[in-house]
């Protein structure tokens, strides 16, 4: 497989109460074609990830409508699946590109969250809960509560570790001017924020977002012309080349463990083998953490560390920007922030712009081969994607 | 492109107030996986159509509820594009054969509309219009019958053209013991029937429907074992040999006419292109008839009779069981029901088996050739499929 992402374009991320979400859509899809250097009748097809807004702003049939913003008239489609609306829409698209159907299409992530109380934003999100545990009250906060205190009475797991992913995301965020909070915090002001469902605080949690991220992907090897962006493009064109997902139950109350996410080993693997590498040969990572011990389950799943050594792992520093290993230098869910459909996009964004050199202040050197993990639920879908350059 | 269509699954359509969207899903499926002689754990990918799940019962990432049910833990997706959302996953599910990256796939369709109010259900299928045109306090009867009053104009279409539509595919619905209203009626019955949105009477509007449908696609080109189901498999294997999706508005305001759907044109287009056939050569067809003028319009933008004939062409009898080219042989929209993102699947199942020779009481005699047209919202999104034996 070997896909090219053949531009990218991505909104702030955060608060955005002046922009709708098709004022969102509109600018990073419209960056997307401009940065593929191809005009809109060159698209033949519309990806359209996004979970919430048929909810929240009774507005169905994004994929026509959010190609008619561009005259589009080829084919259309949305595409969800909760918190990996993102990392799914790719995977069609590709699979449309292999299919040989389409050459050139556009994929775009977006969610519009803010505009609603709290109360009827987390009922919404709690959509991608089983309805047995919904009704039980769980919710995600309650849910990867679950997860982290089992892990931290197996592995010995601390609320330090929890916090060190924390820190370590806001440090990364406080160099991406797209984050939505681009600030450092300390261990000890994550550790002593308030408590939002132990052992979880508040800089545990991802939080609620506004923003859209757009990809065009392409089957044409032939790499973009490279003059007309220099300053965006200094590294060689970036392909796509793994792209797997894994479904699991959607209850946790089905699973075997509550200490790791089948689906994403095994998406994972598959991706890995796809694009005919090692997971050692990784260079850099874009993974889910939607709650801080979501970071260290995907350390552990994806292979880079051993179960149980997750916390550990963080801590030694291997996955801060200028370690071996730099995880999140987008600043993740937490950091940069997490509107739901748009995160699957903003990780593909973020490893294409580190491998094609232009991540600027939070440039990882040498990056050649990327990986990104975007999370359905508490892991009933996982989306895995390898980039290389 | 040849897709084989492996298995066949459907639920009865109607007001099913003692099953859940789980139980309709797990019924159809179960049907096409046996049908398939297959076992669930050949299945590498599951994708889901659905449409109001999540704003009626709060209930998203469908893929992998669905595909959990099984016990599958390959891909799964949810679809959506409104009433095209059967079609559109169909689409894609065929994108992932020809890729390669699967080789047998379940679609399922499925709807769960009955359990909430008139005016909850009116509501949230507005979601396939656009917001000026819901905020206007335009609703589906009042686009389409705006498009029925100015065909009524410009091409002298009559009330009684539009009863024969719904006479017909109830006449259809009366052989097929899925349908939801399993009845003739007379043309006195429809034209005196209630008003709803003049120039429409009750007859001339879709019902809201309970139902699932669901099929297994395969990239494999071997046949089924023939002899496990002798009595539902009298003629050859079904193929999928033409799949395409076109893009319009989603406002009908933004359109340059109130008489065509040109996403109808493009997709038929490209369908019977890719299937390497002609129009003329389509025996059945089972189209989009949301609302009697639909089916008209579906006539004339599919190239069965000329711009402004549709009418016309259906009082001739034409389109009748027994006529040349026999259209919504299941009851279509009108009366076998509407599902919403089940229709799209209904399609495929009605002319599969037409073609396998194992429609009973309304089997059309040497069908060779059908075609499906499932749209979404007014035209914003259409999907035709050109199935062969």
């Amino acid at each position: 497989m070997k896909i090219l992402v053949k531009g990218v374009g991505l909104t702030k991320f955060g608060e955005l109460w002046d922009k709708s979400l098709f004022d969102l859509s509109l600018q990073a899809a419209t960056e997307a074609i401009q940065d593929a250097n191809l005009s809109a009748k060159n698209i033949e097809a519309v990806f359209v990830a996004n979970m919430i807004h048929g909810k929240l702003a009774n507005q169905d049939l994004l994929g026509a409508a959010i190609a008619s913003l561009f005259n589009i008239k080829g084919a259309s489609f949305r595409v969800e699946g909760a918190c990996a609306s993102g990392g799914l829409a790719v995977h069609l698209a590709i699979q449309s590109l292999l299919a040989g159907t389409y050459k050139n299409v556009l994929v775009v992530g977006a969610e519009k969250m803010t505009d609603v109380t709290i109360s009827e934003i987390t009922s919404a999100l709690m959509g991608a809960g089983s309805e047995a545990e919904r009704k039980a009250g769980l919710t995600f906060p309650g849910l990867y509560a679950l997860m982290a205190k089992t892990h931290m009475q197996k592995f010995g797991t601390t609320r330090n570790h929890l916090a060190a992913v924390s820190v370590k995301n806001h440090y990364h965020a406080s160099l991406n001017e797209k984050a939505q909070f681009p600030f450092e915090i300390t261990e000890e002001k994550a550790l002593n924020s308030p408590e939002i469902c132990m052992p979880f605080t508040l800089f545990d949690a991802s939080p609620i977002t506004d923003g859209a991220g757009a990809v065009i992907l392409s089957s044409e090897n032939t790499p973009r012309r490279r003059a007309l962006t220099p300053s965006r493009w200094t590294a060689g064109d970036v392909y796509i080349t793994g792209s797997a997902v894994a479904t699991d139950t959607v209850g946790l109350a089905e699973r075997e463990s509550l200490v790791e996410i089948p689906a994403t080993k095994q998406a994972a693997k598959m991706a890995v083998k796809q694009a005919g590498i090692e997971i050692a040969d990784i260079d850099i990572a874009e993974v889910h953490d939607c709650f801080t011990i979501a970071e260290i389950l995907a350390m552990e799943d994806l292979g880079f560390c051993e179960k149980g050594e997750g916390g550990k792992f963080i801590v030694q520093g291997t996955t801060k920007l200028g370690g071996r290993l730099p995880i999140n230098t987008s600043g993740g869910l937490k950091a940069c922030g997490h509107p739901v459909a748009a995160t699957g996009l903003k990780q593909i964004i973020e490893i294409t712009q580190q491998l094609r050199g232009s991540a600027g202040k939070r440039q990882v050197k040498d990056a050649k081969i990327g990986l990104t993990h975007n999370v359905g639920g508490s892991g009933a879908t996982v989306v895995v994607h390898v980039l290389q350059t």
